[in-house]
């Protein structure tokens, strides 16, 4: 681990430091739900990270952000084109919700689709450095395919633990990148547990998350890119969906280190906008931070269907630390959402990926932001990764009509008013 | 059209010139074949769009190119981050297929997630230009959604013609993005003529490929990326997909601009790559240019699967042109290139995306290519477009194993052969 810019790990549980060593993932004394935080020399990365010298920065993709992440050469970093996402004003949509100064971050435009790409660009480069050749995990969402396609793009291997009930189209991605797709005969708690043993027994080296510390460090790029988008000042709110939390909790990390190096005066408040079935976080945030598990945790927002949030302390921490808030809203408010902003910016997002939308609606409503605020919505994943999710939240049908021409111009006249 | 930079507009098929003048699409002496070359004023365009110049120009996405597109201000395209696509040394593909100097060009990586994004960006541009304010096509594929996504960014409105028999997946992007969607009960055929009559019945903007000129203009700009990505020089072999002709067709409109403008000194040779079950163009091209439709064409590989081919002249042209040829391969070829790309490169392509890849094995294993060559795949499409494609693509399968964690070290070493 010699000459990463990394000082230390400490556990984001009970506070202990230690020195960064390879394959260390988590808090000995805290076991697996001490998350360890990376800490950087803020002053030397201030140094090398001032907007004049980001501006000048030919760098592609993450590799800007070098002294801040765990790596010791952006050229370990896949060649793909993680991150550098599109920031788009979004009038029309801010008209249509009530906010005067809205911007829509599309890390669906990530190269496999999810903003999952940041953690999983950092998590392989960071194995490459440990000349680590193979990658374990278990999931069958976004964070899979991304991993697999990171590896696949850097030649390092992939072994993905999936229960045997994941979609059988999820499974085609992992193996079109080539990954090794074991199909346990369980649920995904099984395959969860068999991804860590797996680590254990033959040293692989492991990126699920709320587990792997580093995987933190690539989400927080996003918050990063915000700073830069914004000319290098924080919007006054984020909201970003979230299931298990470790999403959030990157932005928390992100703004932070941007504190930390006296980039920003205060951190946007994060908001965190949860699907009514799956809302463990919301629930903690408002109940003194309890984290209750509820296994039947369901919504149609798949990548946020989460009963036991593995980045619960994270989570909590970001949204506390930036006096944010959680919304919570209902499946149809999210398929409202995902309508209103394909229809009125032409972004396809997944649903998780337009429940930040649905929240800031609510959040008009009920007036928790301002309407002049400068509020930046983060769109975590593209709609073309679960179609089936848009069909269901479609507001509008096709409308069947003759192929004769000579009664074109009637029809077309009555069922258009034309 | 004042201020346009467009000089003229060339039949290409009878060579008849005339000045562009709004809602002209096609030569009025050869009817709906002779599709009209954009010309413009090269000497000018040439001082505008120096390497140097183009270097220091801020301007995102097509912006920069708008000397030689048919809109008057760069400000009048779409909001989406459309084109500079990534470009990727592709080192470990090039030596699994035999190539030493290989590079994608992933155009999968659009909003919409297909090169289409680049037509109909320029489409809508010029179409609020005009102060048109509602856009038709008939189409179920990537040019629909494309289209309906750029139309919605930009507050257009959108009319599709779709054959009752559409894909519901398809359907629900075009939904989505708000257009209104008429399902037409008939075939595409009869969609394609009911848009046309409604282009005629309505004063409505066309977007019918191989229809509308300033389509082509948009395709165009994939090859003058590429020109810039390869260091403002052409490679030596461009390939691609074909289907109607008219992405190879804006290929070869864009390195003949170039030409014209004296930035290169020869076209690169235009390698079209077509499906077995739908090669009119490549029969055509080996056939003295006679082109015979097949209504029965088919191939797996949906976005080229096309029995009249609406852009045949252009695309003979541009592979006539360029030194270049076609290549016929097997849809098992396809789905061979399919995996092969994202295995070794990260890039998940839908099955069209793929095939100029499969078009370089076959090209490499009938050494009509040297190894040597500068050579650049155009990928067209994502593959989320597609999963059920990749379904089809699949070379290996999910390993299923027990959920015994006492079990799994024998397990994976038989198994992974640890």
């Amino acid at each position: 681990m010699k000459n990463l810019p990394i000082t230390e790990l400490r556990c984001s549980l009970c506070g202990r430091s230690f020195e960064p060593v390879p394959f260390m993932y988590t808090c000995p004394d805290c076991g697996n739900d001490g998350i360890l935080e990376v800490l950087y020399d803020y002053e030397k990365a201030s140094a090398l990270l001032q907007p004049e010298k980001l501006r000048a920065n030919a760098l592609p993709g993450l590799g800007k952000w070098a002294p801040i992440l765990p790596i010791k050469d952006p050229e370990s970093l896949p060649p793909l084109r993680v991150g550098q996402t599109p920031f788009y004003s979004v009038k029309r949509l801010g008209e249509a919700i009530g906010y005067e100064n809205l911007f829509v971050k599309d890390d669906g435009q990530n190269p496999t689709g999810s903003l999952k790409d940041r953690a999983s660009a950092v998590c392989a480069a960071s194995a490459k450095e440990m000349g680590i050749e193979l990658i374990t995990a278990a999931s069958t969402g976004n964070a899979a395919s991304s991993l697999s396609g990171m590896c696949a793009s850097m030649g390092l291997k992939t072994v993905i633990f999936v229960p045997e009930r994941a979609p059988k189209a999820k499974v085609a991605q992992l193996l079109m990148f080539g990954a090794t797709v074991l199909s346990v005969r369980g649920t995904y708690d099984d395959a969860f547990d068999l991804s860590l043993k797996a680590t254990e027994l033959f040293g692989w080296y492991n990126r699920n998350t709320g587990f792997n510390p580093y995987l933190l460090e690539g989400k927080k790029t996003a918050a990063l890119e915000i700073w830069e988008n914004c000319g290098y000042k924080a919007p006054d709110y984020v909201a970003v969906s979230v299931g298990d939390g470790c999403i959030i909790g990157g932005l928390g990390k992100g703004f932070k280190d941007l504190l930390r190096m006296g980039f920003i005066e205060k951190m946007p408040k994060l908001i965190g906008v949860q699907a009514r079935g799956s809302s463990v976080l919301a629930k903690a945030f408002a109940n003194g931070d309890k984290v209750i598990a509820e296994p039947d945790a369901d919504t149609y927002a798949d990548s946020i269907s989460v009963g036991l949030p593995r980045a619960a302390s994270l989570a909590l921490r970001g949204v506390h630390e930036s006096e944010g808030r959680f919304v919570v809203v209902e499946d149809e408010e999210i398929q409202k959402a995902q309508a209103i902003l394909a229809a009125k910016a032409g972004v396809f997002a997944e649903p998780a990926g337009a429940t930040p939308i649905a929240g800031l609606i609510k959040a008009r409503r009920e007036n928790l932001i301002p309407a002049q605020a400068k509020v930046a919505a983060l769109v975590t994943g593209n709609g073309l990764k679960d179609v089936d999710g848009a069909l269901k939240a479609l507001q509008t049908q096709a409308i069947s009509i003759d192929r004769n021409p000579d009664t074109l111009q009637k029809t077309l006249k009555e069922l258009l008013s034309l």
